[in-house]
């Protein structure tokens, strides 16, 4: 495979899966590290080379004139995972991965990555009147996906199954810091369980 | 194939992508309607079986004990499209496709789509404070979105080279009626252009 690069910052959940990912299978992948505090993705070269949507994180494939750039994490996990046990063979396994992996984008993340963006990142003194204002909907958005996943692992022991997927992944990333963002994970007793279950697996790395 | 049964609200643009996935497709489905302003997503039977996410669009598999249901619209797309032209089967291909549909949903959907919700279907004088707050957020993130789109279509004749795929379909969703969001399309010529070259698709059929 040509060499794999991440454009990340490391404190973000949605590089770390990617990370992640290719940790459990195996592949070697050089890191460079961005500040989006410091608008270091909105530069002008990185959008015209890296990723005309400035943001991070993006997988680089190849490198010089030959490299190909793969912006938003979950492709990026699909891309790393392809061919292997990560992604079900099965045409409605693979479809039911996928659904929890766009759950995790709509439902998850918006909420419970976003909360712990402002509270731990960014700093509740920092936010704008707008941002306040969104809080409780985003609390209540957060605790909502959560309680769905719980509900879910009280009978699975992963997402899709018995064996771990990229929806695993996915959504293990900002899950098992939720509590930065002022989550109780301590609530969803099947998703504390799960976090265990994804620690354990062979070749795990944890987030920097 | 077992019989498949679309569980949506007519109005919705996530449920209009499958429709348009199974015609281009030629493949037969039924459909059960709900109305998402009434709550008959949230009924008691609808959460225990149908999506505990109370939320439409979902694709049912199979009919009585042994049916299957799965929620998230490009999820089903991809269950509906396994094998067929509209994936592409090149590795990065593939992830590609699935890097913009990923982006329609974290990106575009939640601001173009929702701002057409708010706007003809709510009705503005309905919003909440919350909602009024953040219109201006999101008419600027579904525009960067349309210039963004714009961009990679005046160069490419489909999201992913020269042929339809899943992309298209999950983007021409919401982007053909962002109008009734308050965009202007006329600003985004390559979108409209493409948008043309959707709707002349063989068996393409428009929203309800």
């Amino acid at each position: 495979m040509a060499p794999l690069t991440l454009h990340e910052d490391p404190r973000s959940g949605n590089c770390y899966k990617i990370a992640l990912t290719a940790a459990l299978l195996g592949l070697p992948l050089a890191r460079k590290a961005y500040d989006i505090t410091r608008g270091e993705t909105r530069t002008p070269e990185f959008l015209a080379h890296i990723n005309a949507n400035g943001r991070i994180p993006v997988l680089q494939i190849g490198e010089g004139a030959d490299a190909r750039f793969l912006p938003e994490s979950n492709a990026a996990c699909w891309y790393l995972a392809h061919g292997s046990a990560l992604i079900p063979a099965d045409r409605f396994a693979q479809a039911d991965m996928l659904r929890w992996m766009f759950f995790e984008q709509y439902n998850h993340e918006p909420n419970v990555a976003t909360l712990r963006f402002w509270v731990s990142i960014l700093g509740e003194d920092n936010l704008s009147p707008e941002q306040r204002a969104a809080i409780p909907a985003k609390r209540a958005g957060g605790d909502a996906a959560l309680a769905l996943m719980d509900r879910h692992l009280e009978d699975n022991a992963f997402f899709c199954g018995d064996a771990p997927s990229l929806a695993d992944i996915a959504l293990f990333a900002y899950t098992h810091v939720a509590g930065e963002g002022g989550f109780t994970l301590s609530d969803y007793p099947a998703v504390q369980a799960w976090i265990a279950r994804i620690e354990a697996l062979p070749g795990f790395v944890p987030m920097d």
